[in-house]
């Protein structure tokens, strides 16, 4: 996971209940902060999440989640979460996710979590939204991989 | 608040990453117990949430959360969590939640929830249902208090 | 509670994991939001929190938390966390919390949360120590209530 | 991943706190439903965590955690949670958990928690101790796979 590859960044501060009884963060804590850099990406490219629409005609489940723990953060550190969307296949994405330590750059997590986009009535998948693609494209533009041959499933 | 007065229990087991950086159990997760309790009381004496229905006629809010730490929970401790409805008044009533160590009956914390019951769409308060006060009383006898001339507000 | 007694104010976005199954932020959250608003406080007075220290000669417990809620909140809201030390007893003290919508200054809750300083041995509450209270009552000049006559319980 | 490999299940029911704004179990309490499964899989084979003694001599850390989300769960639905450690090499070990819903058998979701042992002070990789292998062993049978010849990283 290339950091040059991350057009889009924000950041949390970890707060006291987020640290666990080894004095880290707990590590469900890092998928948060990931989500964290879902949501903002998805506003920052023209996305935006609609609470208060989830029966509307978009979708979208979580169908897997991947993160690699490499260098645990502690208590008031702030985190950069990088996000991005890596590849769109024909009914799925993935987005990943990269914390690193803001004051010293240390990685420490990588997240992948594979999104598939279903028919809001019969739970089918179905093609990812020609919308939704054109502005991932527009804002990740040559880093993007589209409906690769083979699926990168790890 | 009096252990005698309580006709329901439940028990939890304290989790790993309920633990915080201290070696306790954080501040919130004892709210989450009684909210555990209150879940279990209100199948228990057949009134049921149903969180299917969360748009139906019915609407109950928190308006109110008190509680008083008397000792604190560790990683494993079983807990058992006694609830009772406390109070009945015209549009609100309050939960009691008292939890204690299983194994050494030690007070761990006493909580106090009051809530109103509103109007679906106004959101209005609007009278506790007849059908709900008669499953109470019927639960609790004597040891409930109906429409007290003065809310106890702490 | 007013607002104009509060010198210091943080701010908090709410979180999608932070919604619950009824389209608002769940009850415990708000008090999680007021720990954000303590920690930041102390950090602003000088008196920050260091995790790494626990067992060093200062420990302080909550001992009741209070919380009155005035008007849900919601996903991607801003909340404004208003904190302050309202009062300082001989081994205690009490932290408010005001949490408003940062977009139209609706108030959303009230918390009182207790604080009991304990000797990091033998668990017997001890004096406030000089320095922080020096702290504190730099802080919130004429505002702070010191060593009333009868501690305000509720 | 085989349900009849595993031969260790505890339970876990569903919480209102734990179902987010869709209505369903959020992403990252399944990871923690597993969590309890390993604990409570822990003191079955007598190899039981010890948060008390987290500076001890041993010191195992979650380097990478995968979850593969099959079937959303829902409030107050109880959910077997199994258990296993699937394979042992010589630093790591893989936990396997498999939730399914109690009451109709469905697959819920399936994860894989990577572990390594490390020496508690310098933190490098150190060797599983052979009592957890020999305690691993004993419970798994057959079923364990020991030092692979390429750990099976997805």
């Amino acid at each position: 996971m290339d950091k040059n590859k991350f057009n889009f960044k924000t950041s949390v501060r970890v707060r006291t209940y987020e640290v666990d009884w080894q004095g880290i963060v707990h590590n469900t804590i890092y998928m948060l902060y990931c989500e964290v850099g879902r949501v903002e990406y998805l506003k920052h490219i023209g996305a935006a999440l609609d609470l208060n629409k989830v029966n509307s005609s978009n979708r979208v489940v979580l169908s897997r989640n991947e993160i690699d723990y490499k260098s645990p953060a502690r208590f008031d550190m702030e985190i950069d979460v990088y996000t991005r969307i890596a590849e769109i296949g024909n009914t799925s994405f993935i987005f990943e996710g990269m914390l690193r330590d803001a004051a010293t750059d240390t990685l420490i997590a990588k997240n992948r979590a594979f999104h598939v986009w279903l028919h809001p009535q019969n739970g089918k998948p179905i093609p990812v939204p020609e919308e939704f693609r054109r502005l991932v494209r527009s804002h990740e533009g040559a880093n993007l991989l589209e409906n690769p041959a083979e699926p990168d499933k790890a």
